[in-house]
């Protein structure tokens, strides 16, 4: 499991909430430095492609922004602060230097129901300058009314499909991902399976968004992604899921869990590639592409026996709902152990983190 | 302590979460029982007052409905439910029939930060005529954007003041309420206390919602009060909440608890008369009064063991947060089984429930 697509959820299982040590609050630092590199490019983006004259405000002068799988923080609260940051400066070089000129602003936190809301109203930064608000519920449907908000953003999110394709789980398909839980170096059924069920869920995530975006308004997603057409070349990620798999093979042959149970589970994560989403925007017809970047994060890993620590540790924040749902709770300290010491066996993985991120602007075209 | 205002929560005393056998939503059926009455005269309310041609929704067509002190529901969801079938009826009154006329529903579900936001999030009715988001803080401040709302509702959550005055726990102070966990049946120095805190409460709780609120928006709010201008004659609220301060006193003396954290501890209630609130409405200046409904709800109580069981597991639900902050959980089961005690030992307190409550509706007047 690799460590930069553990940012978000799947339907029904959460990151790790709380603020324990196995906490997705205190194992984001990965997502806080993709999210720091991706962090000016958004600013840029706002500043060149946000059009505040032509943008339509609520009557109430309300600017409302939306983060779509904002999971319990704190990542969440400085992407938020960036994006005000850049609007409000862009109201200020039009020339509305006086406070009433500038709107208020309304924040949406948006992530699936089991996630610990509770905990991300309690983190939520005391001198915040917007109104927050939660929002529960899957960004593959309809989250908000008509063209109510400003600017959506959703980080290290969209990768996660709503579910598993439903013919990777079916032996009696040749689609079956037998002894696999993921579609990296798997056959070639498997990844078109994969690859159908990212092309439904953008549908629907682009759908609903086209009706919540105002005209003029902008999507801002930063994606784990790949760079190439094909899938293949992601090495870091093919031998982390390889190495997560392997793991619950051990297990079941110790008899900890039965090999149906490993059978019957796969990592609903795809990695789409940036003419994928191109593709999809032009299918769905109501947004222009406005920006595309490639961000390579180089992470700094310490020696092996650290390095395999910090990636079994995000993994574990990210994944363990997931796990867990299928395998019980009890599994979980014996099969992260057992997978950060096979990281630590297999040292050549911490020299290839092809772990490519991108960053798209969409803009809402008028009616 | 008296069931009917056991409706809401004080700053950082939620309302017991969770689905077990002693959380709020097991334990709120006075408070569905009196919103069931208020019902019928919120419809009323507003199928006279609100002016659907005057009033402004946003652009994009959204009519927005926040509940402050929803608690985790299910109240809140039948109250909201019964608002929004009154708003449609109104506009469809109004000869608007189409699906496209009617606008789309977005509600604000309001209550302090340490309420169980994610069990009020899992048990939203899963076939919600309206976009659902929580919004945690005090609504004694602001909480939304300017002009952001249409119609502001809020059931048996106003009585809660947002602390206990100072000068009460200050043995130094004239009025100290020395032996007493609140001012009913207290001094004249501790109820001016009380009172005061009310008024200062009110004007803030008013100032914020006329900034959130459209012109021509309502405000219903259901209060727990009192018809009288003195604070005599609410026999049952005195001695249930006499019942409870003698119950933590006993629990003093057997050495469960010290007498200090007796003598520190007050219950930040107030009950108010709607002459009261008018006048904090004149002062306030941005509402009119539009209607005033006295509201007397008999509850059928069965015998006195089952009386004193159902009176004591709804104080429980609303108030062991505060106490447990106070004195710690595990005094919970011994106070409370003392109280049932004591209410079947006194069982002429079940002949003269005098709770009564009113419900108010204010409209925010043009600028």
């Amino acid at each position: 499991m690799a460590t930069e697509e553990l940012g978000k959820m799947v339907e029904a299982y959460p990151m790790k909430g709380g603020d324990g040590p196995n906490g997705y609050a205190k194992n984001s630092s990965y997502q806080k430095g993709a999210a720091g590199a991706a962090q000016e490019v958004v600013n840029m983006e706002i500043t060149e492609k946000l059009d505040v004259d032509s943008i339509t405000l609520s009557n109430s002068n309300t600017f409302s922004i939306a983060d779509l799988g904002c999971s319990v923080g704190p990542n969440t609260f400085s992407a938020v602060e960036n994006i005000i940051d850049a609007v409000q400066l862009k109201y200020q070089n039009q020339g509305r230097r006086l406070n009433s000129q500038i709107p208020e602003f309304q924040v949406f936190f948006n992530d699936h129901t089991p996630n610990d809301f509770n905990i991300l109203f309690k983190s939520l930064p005391p001198n915040r300058q917007y109104y927050a608000t939660g929002v529960p519920g899957s960004f593959y449907g309809r989250l908000f009314p008509k063209a109510s908000l400003h600017i959506v953003h959703s980080s290290f999110a969209i990768h996660w499909l709503s579910r598993v394709p439903k013919q990777v789980l079916d032996k009696n398909s040749p689609a079956w991902n037998k002894g696999r839980i993921h579609y990296l170096n798997s056959t070639y059924e498997v990844v078109r399976a994969f690859e159908a069920q990212y092309a439904e869920d953008m549908a629907c995530f682009l759908d609903a968004r086209a009706q919540e975006i105002v005209c003029g308004g902008l999507m801002v997603l930063i994606i784990p992604g790949r760079l190439q057409a094909t899938h293949d070349s992601q090495s870091f990620r093919k031998m982390t899921h390889q190495l997560l798999g392997d793991c619950l093979m051990d297990l079941a042959r110790k008899g900890v869990v039965t090999e149906e149970k490993v059978e019957s589970f796969n990592i609903p994560i795809y990695y789409m590639s940036p003419t994928e989403l191109e593709a999809a925007v032009e299918r769905n017809g109501c947004f222009s592409v406005e920006g595309m970047e490639n961000i390579r994060k180089v992470t700094k890993l310490g020696n092996v026996t650290e390095s395999a620590q910090l990636i079994s540790s995000h993994s574990r924040a990210v994944i363990e709902g997931l796990l867990s749902q299928q395998f019980g709770d009890e599994i979980l300290d014996e099969l992260f152990d057992l997978y950060r010491k096979k990281l630590e066996g297999n040292p050549s993985i911490f020299e290839s983190m092809d772990a490519n991120f991108f960053v798209t602007v969409l803009k809402r075209k008028a009616n």
